[in-house]
């Protein structure tokens, strides 16, 4: 029997070992896609306790914590911080396969050295060591502890990513905290707020924006700023993939009645939609920036919890519906229209796997080594099993040693563990591979490749151009 | 190599055949969703041979003669007990992968003592010898043989619920069978009979139904009966999750159409059958009732043989257009009509698996552990994949600590068996996760973990109030 | 660890090994479904490089090429046969986990003597010995050399099919080479040129057709002159599988549009495709064929290439609304007009394998074993966890010992391993099921269900005729 989340955690082969320990281990990270607040970093904030950085922001525990019972006071609630990491100690023991309790553990190994599991009953003394243990770290300090070279938040394109320039400026810290242009406001017209929203870029552009052209002249000024910035990257969020057949009028039609505060049908809103992301892919290429689109996302299901809580607290699901048929003609009408930049492309529905493997299999090419890219298992598919799936149908269907691998998406500095199990799980899933004759035993090969999907791949996919033997501790 | 089906079967760890022989065996089974007739049990039913209980009313077996190539005069039809027999000894060999292999062998082992696989050499042999045995047992035997404390049956808003009034009245029986509240007639407005049965419930009730409002009225004065008579739970099957937004003008227009013996459309019956389901929702609140509610079947799909046979009899299908988009606004629509009660749900399609999970998490909360769950593998995800599928990716994304567990929804009362299944299966599971490292090797918590899973949990959920003690032998 | 591919490849117990290398090995081949040329066998084409052969028409290898950066010159254009092989060599190492390095590693091997893996470093010297041995090889030799008796081609209605008589008067050559009816572009009134279409057809049946019943009594004079060249079955290849209430107008309505060169919509094609379909199900079900129904494909997703390279290039896709949901209404029009024939469903949606093995289960029966099957994982799913995945969901809630198995699917005749890799998948299973005690080890009743799976179901549903004994070399 396998000690709990030793030093083998995942690693069930000997390759599996030998491929953690002596390359995946020892890489730096770039974690491309997160939701750090790039204040944190300028300012080095500190933390006070451990509920804070494990709780104050993250709406997987809060999830746990209700289903498991507690009252919302021990969730978003007045109680302390204490009576809070109580309650989600309490849960601990029954999280059994799920990620949290690995992540957790994880992040209590690397940081604070605790070993031990999280009970119920050691949970005052471990709040105590952990509080303890953080008065020495701070948002930097972690970033330097877990060998972070380079991350990419995600931001407005009406920010003034004053924050991003305060940390560039700061000549003490050298690790790269890029803006990530997420249009996301200007796109998704069927939501409530859109006009609001439209009246704010128009205010940052310093014109009024009367059309969907001029939406997009406007969020291409804000490209412009954002390359300034240093900007590498794009992230559409969608509820579902859309496609409609490109046509500025209905485009108009829709876009007229948003700011009237109407909300346009769905047909309208699709045309909006697409001739906006349209727009916008055909800019990022110019730039060779590399585009993200997410979509299958139910959002605020619990209607009354959104009314008293807003959105980001635990409320969304899986949307079955993710319009995923949609995404051969979105990326073909990308491709006509010279438009079609490198892309990785999420669904949170793990069932579209194959079909996105499948789709994304008819837009490669032009020289780019993966330039169109299956995301890393997403949000409710970031675990072993569905990580596991994802990496297994991409290789099944497509070129696995071209995959640009694992991203955070978290709002933690505690969260780089989970390039560690990323890790964990490709050398587990290699290892099978080759120990079972199905790839050779190839030493100088089989490093390569992990280096490629843990490092490499992402360096060179985005241009971070951020050699290895820098990482090298 | 392990022997076919040994004490150890599917324990593939120590930890596996620990957890079941010192923990999972020993527990007495609560069945908490079947479509055993209560009469047999208020008579205590005894049967002439093996075929009677077997193939008498189980069309997972007759749909594998059938793929056999037998003639229906061996499955539904005239030939003699023996020769179904037979025929259903023929296919067993083939049915390699099935769970209905297993079921029939542990049913072979447990009640008659037979440990050698049912193959056609061996069928007359052990038809003899099964039916000898049986002349010893009856319903109420077989339900003692297999430590059963309660189970819940499956009956009609109509049902005058004698024969469980008989059964709770006889002192020298001890278990508890309990009715399901199921007002399926009622609320599938689209199927053919809703007249019919519209007016059968007027009768029970004693006066006209005239609107939904009426018909609701109806329901919960049943609701009402069934309480008096121990009712727990309720269960509501829908070819597809329905959501309509709350009207009660369309509903009742659906209600007039209906009555005349028209089919409303599908807007009109789905406005109707949103309707009772929140208005039933409400009620089962007010009870602290557990609501099942049941979708994605395609039912009757072989209309020639239905019309010779009826329902039930192996022509059911998955419903790949399950609906589980929708699960998500019904569940809001009882939330915020504060008619949310502790729910099971339960969907044919194992492709919504992910989506159920996360989207059950949206409603969790009100201080009850796993307030609202996803059932366990239903009907076709009745099998050991089935049920490491379900178990790990209700792990992964909820508690599955929090999780209610096994029933047979089987008309048979050789199914229980089927506990012993999904206990081994659950054992199974659980001793991976701790012999490679990802969960503690803690003796007591994992003892708990096993017991609440197979018994604690839906003994407290459906609030039955049988201790284990009583269920040690 | 075992060694890269070696005689065990797959082979993870020691029942796997002793069913594979005692039953499986052994067995001939029947490929009942293929798109091999009958000319290059009347020819007996012969091959001048390993490039003609793997990259000459193999779209599944082009779209590798592409992701891995290479250029369209590479792929599909001018570069040499040389340069070509090369780009391959490179792609080789970064598939790790996709079925086509196994399919080429098993093809050096077993043609070619090669068991080392294909790197860039060896491409040259792989490429000249492949090409010295090719020399030895053609068409008629290659298929000897593994054993070949029978194939199914693909091809169209009014094929004269003379190479399939000039193969057959052939008396030096006994494989079987029998042609396939495939009335795509007569049902696919959707699709660009159907009208052309139709006026070939006319010109072959020699008179004008002017209704879709003119159709299918043109399609009916083409099977019956199939029929005497020996055709055992019939294929239709459908976007998705679409259902219409039955009526004459409606389809004649489409037909009629469609000749005038107007698209008809979605509900006016799919019921001329939906008569069409059901009248050679007819006629199939007379002549005893076996009816194959492909489904849930997006063709020619990249509108660019398909302009420059045409189909079949390697911009085809998994269809997400693949139509599954109407695969029980179409079965069930079929068997209420008694025209049900033998019947294999594929649908290229992994997401619908368990309910199309629902689906089937309703429509089984009539004295036939097996009569209506599920089909191999077809394209993206003809992998080793696709093939898995199909054969466990099968065999969970279906009758695996019916099954019909293995197909290749392919345009070239060094493509047979692929049988070699199902029958290594599924002894792999067989030998899971088996060493854990889920299925007895009884020798006699393992080798007849794997002779079954891998030879005799298919010979007997599709009636070739072919006994096992001839195949024993």
């Amino acid at each position: 029997m396998q000690q709990f989340m030793d030093l083998d955690f995942l690693l069930s082969t000997e390759t599996a070992k030998w491929l953690y320990h002596e390359v995946a281990e020892r890489l730096p990270i770039i974690d491309y896609h997160c939701h750090i607040h790039p204040q944190d970093i300028a300012e080095d904030r500190q933390f006070d306790n451990i509920s804070q950085v494990w709780l104050g922001g993250d709406h997987y525990k809060w999830r746990y914590l209700r289903t498991n019972g507690a009252e919302e006071e021990l969730v978003t609630g007045d109680a302390s911080d204490r009576e809070k990491f109580r309650a989600f100690a309490a849960v601990m023991p029954k999280l059994i396969g799920n990620p949290m309790y690995h992540w957790s553990h994880l992040e209590l190994q690397r940081v604070f050295g605790i070993t031990q599991p999280l009970t119920p009953d050691d949970a005052d003394e471990i709040y105590d060591r952990c509080n303890e243990i953080l008065k020495g770290y701070s948002a930097r300090r972690l970033m330097e502890k877990f060998n972070v070279k380079a991350i990419c938040t995600t931001d407005d394109p009406i920010d003034d990513l004053h924050w991003h320039e305060q940390i560039a400026a700061d000549t003490t810290f050298s690790i790269k905290v890029l803006p990530t242009f997420r249009p996301d406001q200007a796109v998704n017209i069927e939501k409530d707020g859109f006009a609001g929203y439209i009246k704010k870029l128009s205010k940052v552009v310093g014109r009024e924006l009367t059309s969907a052209e001029d939406v997009v002249a406007a969020l291409y000024e804000r490209m412009d700023y954002f390359d300034t910035k240093g900007c590498l990257c794009a992230d559409h969020g969608l509820d579902y993939c859309m496609y409609a057949k490109p046509d500025s009028r209905a485009a108009n039609e829709a876009f007229a009645m948003a700011m009237k505060g109407n909300r346009p049908s769905k047909d309208l809103a699709d045309a909006y939609k697409t001739l906006v992301t349209i727009a916008c892919a055909q800019k990022y290429t110019g730039k060779n920036w590399v585009m993200q689109i997410h979509f299958g996302c139910l959002r605020n299901n619990n209607k009354a919890k959104f009314a008293v809580l807003g959105p980001d607290t635990g409320f969304d699901a899986v949307n079955a519906q993710s319009g995923v048929e949609n995404l051969a003609p979105l990326l073909n009408a990308l491709e006509e229209r010279g438009g079609l930049p490198k892309t990785i492309v999420y669904s949170l529905s793990p069932g579209d796997n194959t079909a996105i493997v499948s789709i994304i299999g008819c837009f490669q090419g032009g020289g780019i080594s993966g330039k169109i890219q299956q995301g890393s298992g997403w949000w409710f598919n970031d675990n072993r099993s569905g990580m596991r799936a994802q990496m297994t149908d991409l290789a099944a269907n497509g070129v696995l040693g071209c995959f640009v691998g694992m991203l955070t998406d978290s709002r933690s500095f505690l969260s780089y563990p989970r390039h560690e199990y990323f890790r964990r799980v490709l050398c587990e899933l290699i290892g099978e591979w080759v120990e079972s004759g199905q790839y050779p035993n190839d030493e100088k090969q089989l490093k390569k490749l992990v280096a490629d999907l843990c490092y490499n791949n992402t360096n060179e996919f985005f241009r971070f151009g951020i050699p290895i033997s820098k990482g090298k501790s």
